[in-house]
C-alpha cells in the first residue's frame, strides 16, 4: 500500500491560479476578468448570525451557514445565550457559539434554527433570548428560521398577522397559538422575514437568500459549489403525501433520539 | 406584545403520549404497538463515528449526522485526531470533537469528509490519521466519505481498483492520483465503502445508509423526520450540465471563502 501521501497539485481543480489559466487558455474575458479580481476580504460582505440554543436540529443552522458562507465576503457567526459548546437535540454534538447575544448587536442576517420539543419550549421560555431577537430584528436585512424556529420567532411577536411556514409536525401548534398563517412550502417570505419548512428545508431558503443577498448567479454558482442536485433514494420527505402510520414513525424517531 | 411565551402543549405533535392517544383512537393495532414499544437504549444502535480535521467542510459531517443521528439507539461521535474544536475549511465554524482517534477503535460506520484544498492535503499526509482509517475500516461495517473526504480514503488505499465517487472538480485528480474509477453519481457503494458526490450529497447517501443499517421503512420515516422534500429555487447543482463560466464562479467561490 504504497500511496503518493503528499502532493503539490491541487485536489479541487479550481484554485485561483488554475481558474486564471483556464480562463486565459479559453479566452473568455469576462471570466478572465472575474478570476483576476481581487479576493473579497472577510468582513466585507454579509454578516450572518446563527442562534443557538440547547437541544437545536444539527442541520438546521449548519446547512445555511454552509451555503451562506459562500457568499462573496459573508461572516457566518454562531451566537447563544452565552459563548461556547452548545448541544444538539440528540446529545451528540456540540457546534460551539463564537460570540454571546450581548457581543452582538447588528446582523444582517439572523437565522433562527428549530430543535426539539425541550429546546423550542425553552427557547419561548427564555424573554432574554426573544427580547434579544427582537431588537435584532429591527436592524436585520432578513430575519429567518428554519424548521420549529419559526415558533420562536413567533414568541419573539415578529410574526404576528404574518404567513410563514414550519416543520409539518408543528403547522397546527404555530397556527392554534399564535396569529400566524401557515403556508406549506419550502420557505415563505413575509416582508424581510423568512421562515423554512423543516429541517432540510433551509438548504433551499439558503440559496434563495444567497439569490437576494448578492444575485442569481452567484446563488446558482452557490449550488453547484455545494453540488446541491438532490436524488434522495427514496420520495418520503413530503408530509402532505405521507400516510399516518409513517408521520407516526417519523415522530417517534425523532423522540427516540432526543437527549 | 403579549404572547405566551410558555406552554405546557407540546411544539411537536407527535411525542409518545401523542402517538399513543391518536393510535389508539384510530385503532391502528400495528401502530399502536408501535407506538407502545419501549425507547431503544442510546448505544444499543449503530455506533457512527465522523472524522473531523483542520479544514473540513461543514455541511459533510453535519448533513450525514442529523440523519444518521435518527437511528433507532444510534450514536453518532464527532472524532479527530485530538479532542477538541475542529474548524471549518471559512474558519466560521467550529463543531467540537468529543473523542480522539486514540480512544477510539470499533466503529459500526466511518465517516470521512471532505474539505478545502488545505485540509484535504493536509490530511492526505497525516499518516497517523490514515493509519487509523485504515485500523478502523476493518472492523467497520460501513466506511463512508462525502465530497473530497474520498480522496482521503484514497490516501489511505481504501480505494484501490474501486469504484467511487467524489467532489465533481475532483474527479480528475482522483482517477490520475490513484487506482479509482470515479463514478458520477449521488453515491457509490463498493462492498461496504459507500462513497458521495460533493457535500450535499452526504444527505442522499445517508439516507440509502440508513435503509442498509436499519431498514427502507426505517430511512422513509426518519427523510419524512427531516422534511426532506428538496425543492431548490435553482437547477444548477448538477456539474455535467453546468457550464465552465458557472464551474469557475462557483470553484472561485469556494477559493475566496476559505480561511
Amino acid at each position: 500500500m504504497t500511496h503518493p501521501t503528499t502532493t503539490r497539485r491541487d485536489v479541487l481543480r479550481g484554485t485561483v491560479a488554475t481558474a486564471a489559466l483556464t480562463t486565459l487558455a479559453t479566452g473568455t474575458t469576462a471570466a478572465a476578468a472575474h478570476a483576476a479580481a481581487p479576493r473579497p476580504r472577510p468582513g466585507t460582505g454579509p454578516h450572518i448570525g446563527i442562534l443557538l440554543y440547547d437541544g437545536y436540529s444539527l442541520l438546521d443552522p449548519t446547512g445555511p451557514a454552509e451555503i451562506l458562507s459562500r457568499l462573496p465576503g459573508a461572516t457566518v457567526t454562531m451566537i447563544a445565550e452565552e459563548r461556547g459548546a452548545v448541544r444538539t437535540d440528540t446529545g451528540d454534538v456540540t457546534v460551539v457559539a463564537d460570540r454571546s447575544i450581548a457581543e452582538t448587536d447588528r446582523l444582517d442576517v439572523l437565522l433562527v434554527p428549530g430543535g426539539g420539543n425541550r429546546g423550542v419550549l425553552a427557547a419561548m421560555a427564555n424573554e432574554k433570548l426573544l427580547s434579544w431577537i427582537r431588537a435584532t430584528h429591527r436592524h436585520t436585512r432578513w430575519t429567518t428560521s428554519v424548521c420549529t424556529g419559526s415558533v420562536v420567532l413567533a414568541a419573539a411577536g415578529l410574526l404576528d398577522g404574518r404567513r410563514a411556514t414550519t416543520y409539518w409536525a408543528s403547522a397546527e401548534y404555530l397556527e392554534s397559538t399564535f396569529d400566524v398563517t401557515c403556508v406549506p412550502e419550502r420557505y415563505v417570505r413575509s416582508g424581510r422575514i423568512v421562515t423554512a419548512a423543516g429541517v432540510s428545508a433551509g438548504l433551499d431558503m439558503a440559496l434563495y437568500l444567497a439569490s437576494r443577498i448578492a444575485d442569481e448567479d452567484t446563488a446558482r454558482a452557490i449550488q453547484l459549489a455545494v453540488e446541491y442536485d438532490p436524488r434522495p433514494p427514496f420520495d418520503s420527505g413530503d408530509a402532505a403525501r405521507a400516510d399516518a402510520r409513517l408521520k407516526e414513525r417519523a415522530l417517534r424517531l425523532i423522540e427516540d433520539s432526543q437527549a
